[in-house]
């Protein structure tokens, strides 16, 4: 499968060694608008690529000499990497991305329901995934649910100490700003993770739930010298007027014991920790290699990793 | 999906309840060979069962009436649940069993090729499910490896305390037997779990991993007074002369801490732990049920839980 890798930030790069790693998979081109790497050998960035593959800032042109298969890193939001995923489908390339508005059809509905539609005339999947949304709170629960006669109410609590993550997350958590300045980032959506609604969604689709609300909070982790270590965030899905589904991130500088805990109330009732947790950054670059070589049996259109791993 | 309940143990019975319970699923033949059991109502078993429902013990002649799928719980042996699986392909109704040695090909290869071939033709899904093998050892090693780049080895160790736990499973651990009795019935393949070579299988098929030897030992877990109190039993896969896939089971009245654990080593590394383990007889019950709901996108064949739900 040949293989169009877009955007050389931190995961695109270690997407793209892990791509290189692989035999069934070829990377064929290499693709990011910053004037500082265009042009640049792709092997200056990842040592077993191709000495010939040169960074190119457009997609088009990159696809018109042929790729199965796009791995799309760049944006978390659904409106930013629309262009480009309309540019991979009218090419006839499958998308799996990391860009978290893809993990569900929470943002942007009209968008997400008009690459559906491309997407499935041009038979070609575009799937968004991750660990966060992607896996831990979503993925894993659907799959841990069929070890239930009956699922009664979802709990994932999720702890990443931020200091063992890379610059993007620490940022989008805000580490490092004063409680004035969170506020405003958080309002404007700079900060905080996106994904929570994107799971609660996955997981409620999963389970035939209905969600009559979903309600987000968002507050920062201060130290003692005033200034913002993290986040720390939950999301609340009311379903049959219960809480049924709880997520609840903290992610901040220094988090004491990281892990990852998902209790899934019912019959029998399932009670999960992964010590240390999955690490965020190796996880999201294992699944977008695993579904870039689940491409082939999965279903076309805009689809979720709930329609293609669950 | 009209579905023909076989075996009415009590894990079968208990699957019934679980089925009744569904508006998906109707229960629509209930069939034993045990003559105490026979021309009774299901109702008097599993009271959400339709009272005209009669326990009959004729697969063959309770098929002939209509059914899309059969719900098989009678032994762990595939030579002897062979029967039964060729009467429900002639009759094109597909099968979930929580027939251990269904999991994978691993006993019988050449009745498994045979059914798998009959099945094929007869385009019907032939599918052996439960916790163990099924879920716990080897569908949820293969569901985490999703979040890892690399898996370089798997070990899985399940406690149960066997106290908790139906007569069958106490009686198959040698519960109150002498040693030397275990030691009769551990070689003649009355005592022991029937599944862990099956797990590794699975597990080294989904990762693509070549088995190059299996080893497997049983051991007496004994009590003060002499009796057996259960079984400790390990089976160890080496794959490029490494012991790759260890995986422990330790069943025995009052085992303390009851618990699964999953560790893959790899990239990143994955450590998880089910407090409590998840319960097996209740789990087997739902991997039955879901296997149900999920018959019509799964391949056609003899197939496994990796090839459904992986």
């Amino acid at each position: 499968m040949r293989v169009a890798l877009v955007g050389l930030g931190p995961i695109g790069l270690d997407v793209g060694r892990a791509l290189a790693a692989r035999p069934e998979l070829r990377l064929v081109a290499a693709v990011d608008t910053a004037p500082a790497l265009v042009g640049q050998s792709l092997s200056s960035h990842i040592v077993e690529a191709s000495p010939e593959l040169a960074i190119e800032p457009d997609l088009g042109a990159a696809l018109a000499r042929g790729a199965d298969a796009v791995a799309l890193c760049t944006s978390s939001r659904l409106a930013r990497v629309a262009a480009d995923l309309e540019i991979a489908i009218a090419a006839g390339a499958h998308v799996v991305s990391t860009c978290e508005q893809l993990a569900a059809p929470v943002a942007d509905a009209a968008i997400w329901a008009q690459l559906d539609e491309r997407a499935r005339a041009a038979g070609v999947t575009v799937l968004g995934v991750g660990v966060n949304p992607g896996l831990v709170m979503d993925r894993l629960v659907l799959q841990l649910a069929g070890a239930q006669v009956r699922t009664t109410a979802v709990r994932v609590e999720r702890v990443v100490d931020a200091a063992k993550r890379r610059g993007p997350l620490r940022k989008k958590v805000g580490e490092g700003l004063s409680v004035a300045e969170f506020r405003v980032g958080a309002a404007d959506g700079r900060i905080g993770h996106v994904g929570l609604a994107e799971s609660a969604a996955l997981i409620a689709r999963g389970l035939g739930w209905t969600v009559e609300s979903y309600d987000e909070r968002l507050e920062p982790v201060v130290a003692v010298d005033g200034r913002c270590r993290g986040i720390r965030q939950q999301g609340r899905a009311v379903v049959a007027a219960e809480d049924k589904i709880v997520l609840s991130l903290e992610m901040y500088v220094g988090a004491p014991d990281p892990h990852d805990r998902l209790v899934l109330d019912g019959d029998p009732p399932l009670d999960v920790r992964f010590t240390g947790g999955v690490q965020g950054d190796r996880g999201t670059v294992a699944t977008v290699l695993h579904a870039l070589l689940r491409l082939g049996r999965a279903p076309r259109g805009l689809v979720t990793v709930a329609d293609v791993f669950c």
